[in-house]
């Protein structure tokens, strides 16, 4: 396999490390000029990377028992002309994105004189400016577009990045990485931008190596996810859990309430944001639930109510615990009295992943905006939308439930940390205290707020 | 003590976040006036506090052996009419502060129409509002100011937190805190918005609240910092050192030089942001450094020297590790050939604190800012600059090494989060998707960057 498999997962993090020095300061034609090397040199590599997935494919379709892949994932790991088509064409979509680099965040004057206090001089300013966070590593499953895309995104933020593939993917990927190396150092770059560790038994070591590694992004399953969550102190980008809620006030044009919920289930029920509960104020309870009854059973919804639900609907299983994230055509219902017990169950139960409320009164609606802690809150409107790219944000890197970093659908932005460089004359600290102390200005510049430096 | 050191921490946690859905959606006229409601009960409050304050200080006193503390932490530990008035000013002045909450990080418009696709309708609107993290756990030793200052913070950003004050200060820390529960109890805040945890034993039970604790604070001593980011799963706001630098580069005024390193060493040498280790270029080392050497030793500055420095200076004492945080009157100082040499030995040696370069040449300034990896990077300024209250933060929460959530000095606003907040008017996903489907419309709002919503 690749040479990254061979040596040390140390001496991976520590290149990589060396490697993101380099790409940090490169200005965007650069790391978009390489981004376009890795375009290509994708579209002109077909046949070698078609014979390496061929190879997972065989060993893929020859396991049995216990390891037997399921035909969604033999079909998620096959490569094929028009996936490959797809892969290349996304790489070039996240070199059309915004620079998420070089942004001045903020821009403060602490001083409008220099050291000797002279009017008109250049004095002391403070700027808050973008940066990459450094080195990331994305443990993933099997799926071959994920080392593209991720290594479009790293590379478009000024990342070094560290890819761990699945098992079942192992030749595809290293195939991969090893074309997007040679395209990038043709282009000047460092090949340790882009690396890999293969084998489970190293996960550990990976996630073993912070100060080396700024960022872990699980990319699968939860239990993925919540064992990288137990098992490093490298910050964490994911979520393990969608438990999403849509209330439904008792003020509720009911038309858009079947409308929404069933969007919110049907639409792509295996996502994070698909609605898992729906919550409904008694007072409309015995009119409306036998009316989302009906039009969830035509779609196909098993539903799993409270004991209220079951007795005015007469039929339907318990609801055997309120945190299932069912993942497929089911759903659990309750009723409740009152917009705070609603609130209360969400906060109870929920993942704070994703919260709406259904009603015509626009106060209510603000109520729960306002106090429901949660990464998104949303008033007549699909849990769906909580999506990067439904969002506007141009690329999706993850969705957080985490408060810290990011929270909800991440963009490049969340690849990017910032740094405050401050430009003075000799100014000394010692000026600005005691008797004859000089004021800071503290002004801000009107211009604050995310743009281009 | 306090009926919080009675209880179990969990249950304590449990209460905090409980309060904190409380308070993080009160107004900001609400918040400030229980923050004033703190001040004014804390001024009614001396008598009871001394004497709280003299039990502490009396077994403080009594201390032998190697539990004896410094006159130092002893000066620190005592509160009387002076500290006691500056506490309460400090509580004032955190009330002042602009409003961390209820911002508008960024607004976008998804949708321009209604879900019937009519002109003119209200359409979907995405908001990034910035809100409280939720419950605050702060670790600290022997300052009894901690607990108003940290109670203010939390307050005025609708955070809930948690005590944990070290041994000496146990009883002073539970008369403050009882003080300013009763407070925000008479203005209808939730007493549990501010509690009490004691007992060293219970340090290792706090770190393990996550999903209840949102961030923890250490505020002490190195070993403490590096305790705690070494014990929990809670994100950390902290850093456990400052091994600060400055380069001298070849073309440099060297009055300036000195004027800077003086002040970056001598204004506080225990600050975090003191210069540790100077670095000069090879071709002025000659002729800079007697003169460094003899306007240090005139301040009473020792200095570790690498070779080349000791045989130009013909003395002084080698350097034993360049990692060293001095936090007094010394300083390590090494040659280096070329700009590149100086960055590589900060990123190996450093500690992403702060980091300055002192040169009349503006493209090597601009270089060395732009690919020094440190949450500060300075031209021609004293690393002493790095402070929440120099750079116009008006309070400062920590400063972080992290390049999570929050870096460098951290203000309120590293006390907050966001949530994504979506109005509709029953919107759903799969408009937007197949044959006929919906265009998004993700126009930014001109608006966005921080304005108040």
């Amino acid at each position: 396999m690749s040479e990254a498999s061979e040596s040390s997962v140390r001496a991976t993090a520590e290149a990589a490390k060396q490697a993101s020095r380099t790409l940090a300061p490169l200005d965007e034609p650069r790391r978009n000029a390489a981004l376009e090397a890795m375009a290509q040199a994708l579209e002109a590599a077909g046949a070698e990377l078609f014979a390496a997935n061929a190879e997972d494919l065989k060993i893929a379709e020859s396991m049995s028992g216990d390891e037997k892949l399921s035909p969604a994932t033999l079909s998620r790991l096959k490569l094929n002309e028009t996936k490959l088509r797809e892969m290349v064409e996304q790489v070039r979509s996240v070199a059309a994105l915004p620079d998420p680099l070089g942004r001045t965040l903020d821009a403060i004057e602490l001083d409008d004189r220099n050291p000797g206090d002279v009017a008109g001089t250049q004095g002391l300013h403070l700027q808050k400016l973008s940066v990459p966070l450094g080195v990331l590593a994305v443990i993933f499953e099997a799926r071959p577009d994920a080392v593209t895309q991720i290594s479009a995104l790293a590379l478009k933020s000024g990342n070094a990045v560290i890819l761990k593939p699945g098992r079942e993917v192992e030749r595809t990927a290293s195939a991969l990485v090893r074309v997007l190396r040679e395209a990038i150092v043709r282009q000047g770059l460092p090949a340790d931008a882009i690396s890999l560790v293969l084998g489970r038994e190293r996960v550990n070591e990976l996630l073993g190596m912070h100060g080396l590694v700024d960022m872990v992004i699980p990319r699968g399953s939860k239990a993925l996810v919540e064992y990288v969550q137990a098992n490093t102190r490298i910050p964490v980008l994911g979520h393990a859990e969608g438990v999403c809620h849509i209330y439904v006030d008792r003020c509720v044009d009911e038309a858009l309430a079947l409308r929404v919920i069933s969007d919110a289930k049907i639409d792509y029920p295996a996502a994070c944001n698909a609605v898992e509960t729906v919550l409904v104020h008694r007072d409309i309870a015995k009119d409306f639930l036998p009316k989302l009854a009906a039009h969830l059973g035509q779609r196909g919804v098993a539903l799993h109510g409270d004991e209220a639900t079951r007795k005015l609907l007469g039929a339907g299983a318990p609801v055997e615990d309120w945190h299932t994230e069912y993942g497929e055509l089911a759903l659990s219902i309750g009723v409740v009295d009152s917009l705070e017990q609603a609130i209360d169950h969400i906060h109870t139960h929920g993942s704070s992943h994703t919260e709406s409320i259904l009603t015509e009164d626009d106060a209510t609606a603000e109520r729960f905006l306002r106090e429901v802690d949660a990464a998104g809150v949303f008033h007549n409107a699909s849990t769906r939308f909580a999506d990067g790219f439904r969002y506007g944000f141009g690329a999706e890197v993850g969705i957080s439930t985490s408060k810290f970093h990011a929270r909800g659908p991440v963009g490049l932005d969340g690849l990017t940390t910032y740094k405050y460089v401050l430009r003075g004359q000799g100014h000394v600290a010692g000026d600005y205290r005691g008797a004859n102390a000089r004021a800071f200005t503290h002004r801000r510049a009107n211009d604050q707020g995310g743009q281009k430096s």
